[in-house]
């Protein structure tokens, strides 16, 4: 288990739920709490191509400008290492992506789909060259053919990326799907030396449990995001995985996790930010459908489900 | 797959979060709900002892007279059956229990300790005699030691009872335990002729997932609630496990499931019931603990979760 990492993507995955309108106070709060819980690496957000998302619309860990990460992390005298998340098609790499040495960041995780494998591989060798760690996380395969899959690990084998991650983007995966996928996974990437990564969305109540059968069955960068926060549905939530950690007699602490979301979490609900299991979300989930739907649905606080039951099915 | 038979204990489990004070429009609703998604057994409620609970604490369902259970079902013209749940200790079997031939009842559930098994037993003899199936469902089992469940086991083997239900009560089981313990069930069961129950509350958000894992390995009647609605951080929801079986081909409905949530869970929530994972819940669960702490602090509107976490540690 020693070389199990957690990764919290609270700001990343969760800014999809506010546009990244998070407190300074928040944001350094959480920052303290990941490093006291034992978190190895903290993803500030995303860093988007500022070209094709105007400044104003956003909080600051849209872009996760050199100064915003400073502001919160010093020089990060810490050993917890921090990542953004830079889609492809939606970063310009060449312009925002900073020299290792010149930047506070470790880790850039790179998201796309699998036909867009190619240009991931690009800006993983162009990040590498930099001097980060990188990951490249394909989504949506649950609407891929397995052998597109099979092809876009294959390449990735062949690159420079450190993780690879099985990513459940609509939350459709069963246990025992998260299982078979994540040793697929695992029978590429471990034999070129690279690892293993686990994001799961919890539209069926089902990311713990996948991000346990993936860790056991050999994904080792586990992401999670404190109480769950996250688009739609949200993620694996943190104090899940730290309890069952903990028990596992992996170095971790959940105390912190749960002070944290006494403090904020509490707040962020009370001001309106919606997260977390609820019946739109599953029924797109449970049709391996993109949860942009059900986020609409909830977001015009209907509650017509039979309805957007039917709508779905057209 | 076609063995598996999906048990809704709405009424019963659900009854734990509003004193069985359910309107009769929900129960009969329930009902029609229950027949149109393929539900094979619908748990009406308790057969609670008058001798020890005051009729008037309690909504009807606490007790499931057979006049209350024909004001809704009839003779129950369906292919649906019908149980209600007797505690060992909170039930008159003798008084309480009528010959088969005079009720609209099929099956007796019988819950106990471990400790317990010979009166569960005694009780199982006598329901079986008056011409019902059966089913026992150890309680508390995480704290039991292993030889103390296989003996309870053996015990059952050896018995009348129709159905051995593996039970998280706390909710402190993972997917891999829950999967180990339903083959220790299985392996003990299947050889006497019974079946391998499973039912599971939702404290890590695993009661789903501990659901699919325990069917995969030979449990073949599933507890299920509508919405997840029970004790503490509730149950396996029956729209996510409905929605996994019609993936799998079994026959079952889950739109019927859906009206019933927008109509009447929405109202329930609404008037104030509270049920599903919540920080002080999770901490019970992990911790082992009979989740009694949690739904009093929550009942008191307390949110200060660091404190709860430190009095657990007491």
């Amino acid at each position: 288990m020693s070389g199990l990492k957690i990764l919290d993507c609270t700001l990343r995955d969760g800014g999809l739920t506010n546009n990244f309108f998070f407190e300074d106070s928040f944001v350094k709060d959480l920052y303290r709490t990941n490093v006291e819980a034992g978190v190895a690496y903290m993803e500030m957000g995303y860093r988007a191509s500022k070209d094709l998302f105007k400044e104003s619309d956003f909080g600051k860990w849209k872009f996760c400008d050199e100064e915003a990460l400073r502001e919160i992390v010093g020089e990060n005298p810490t050993g917890m290492k921090l990542s953004v998340m830079a889609d492809v098609g939606r970063t310009n790499y060449e312009r925002d992506i900073l020299p290792k040495k010149e930047s506070v960041l470790d880790m850039i995780r790179i998201a796309t789909y699998s036909r867009t494998i190619d240009e991931a591989i690009d800006a993983v060798e162009f990040c590498h060259s930099l001097g980060y760690e990188t990951t490249v996380n394909i989504m949506a395969i649950s609407n891929d053919d397995p052998k597109t899959v099979a092809r876009a690990l294959e390449k990735l084998a062949a690159s420079s990326v450190d993780v690879i991650y099985l990513v459940d983007s609509f939350g459709s995966f069963y246990p025992h799907q998260a299982a078979a996928l994540a040793r697929q996974y695992v029978d590429i990437a471990f034999p070129a030396g690279k690892q293993v990564g686990i994001h799961a969305h919890n539209n069926q109540q089902l990311a713990f449990a996948n991000t346990i059968e993936g860790m056991r069955n050999g994904a080792s960068m586990l992401d999670v995001t404190v109480n769950g926060l996250g688009r739609g549905a949200g993620n694996c939530s943190a104090e899940l995985l730290v309890g069952y950690l903990m028990g596992q007699g992996v170095s971790c602490r959940e105390e912190p996790l749960i002070r944290f979301i006494e403090k904020h979490m509490l707040a962020l609900k009370e001001a309106g930010v919606v997260w977390g299991y609820d019946i739109p979300y599953l029924l797109t989930g449970q049709r391996n459908q993109h949860p942009s739907k059900a986020i609409e649905f909830i977001r015009e606080c209907r509650t017509q489900y039979t309805d957007f039951l039917r709508e779905l099915a057209l």
